[in-house]
């Protein structure tokens, strides 16, 4: 069975980006730490492959450099059209998420990693996350993309273990 | 200057009740710590009052024993005609939270408990907390009543120090 795990920051108040997608909150000055990554690159070590949204992943290729080397990336949208051409391992997916853990299965993927707050969500409600470390920045943006949606049944996670960071992050592992 | 200081519980995605108010996800027997308030009693020896909106109160009416002994609540309305009889020092207050600053001056109060989502919410948007100790519950209930509201401008927050409970609750303290 693959696991799913997700890695990603919030704001206090639980937002993920501002509602036109920024991240500026967050990567103000006050917040840079010298030689700490926050455990970002020890989690991508034990991932085999990314999961995430056209959206984010359009965001991603905004930066430079490409941040995700040689990891294959799976773009999954509702567009039957969409196409993109890359030198990166990158594929595009127009499946359901069971269709898409079937694929993954087959490539002999143990890791995946969710990326993208709308994802995450899809994932949580279909019960298929099964772990999220969320990042807590200690800032209340008041506005923006939730990093949780809406559900109509509790969800109970386990609590197990939390870091916190000289720039005032508080890091939360659980696993659902 | 009046410390006004908020303690509370939230779940992971961000809610202190359900939207009729109730809290059974927060009080389900598996989070039972035995011998533990998680810093309860000790965060109320510092206080000298509390402040609470009128809903909080009436809810907490509803426990027995009464919960709050000596200590002066003000409790805060904008109708003029509530009033309330009881032998506990509870005193009604239907103006601003600036106002009531003067009074608890006055009444050489140094150290106030906010509680109450909308209060806290308040005095966050007057930049009149100081400090907000927040217990993250390990479920996402989905929907419910907010910890924090809409806001037009970013608020930064100061980590002072977060600790962890062994049924998986969060608990951090920051000061603005």
């Amino acid at each position: 069975m693959i696991q799913y795990k997700a890695f990603i920051a919030s704001s206090l108040d639980g937002f993920i980006a501002r509602t036109d997608g920024s991240l500026d909150w967050l990567t103000s000055d006050e917040f840079t730490l010298e030689n700490d990554d926050l455990g970002y690159s020890s989690f991508m070590e034990g991932i085999d492959c990314i999961v995430m949204g056209r959206i984010t992943f359009e965001t991603v290729l905004t930066f430079e450099p490409y941040p995700f080397g040689s990891i294959p990336i799976y773009v999954l949208t509702r567009n039957s059209d969409y196409q993109f051409e890359s030198q990166h391992p990158i594929r595009i997916f127009q499946g359901t998420l069971e269709e898409l853990d079937s694929i993954l299965l087959g490539n002999q993927i143990k890791n995946a990693y969710v990326d993208g707050g709308q994802l995450i969500q899809s994932y949580i409600s279909k019960s298929m996350l099964n772990q999220i470390i969320i990042t807590r920045i200690p800032v209340l943006v008041g506005s923006g993309l939730p990093l949780f949606g809406d559900s109509h049944k509790d969800r109970k996670l386990k609590h197990i273990q939390t870091s916190t960071f000289s720039n005032g992050f508080v890091q939360s592992e659980y696993h659902l």
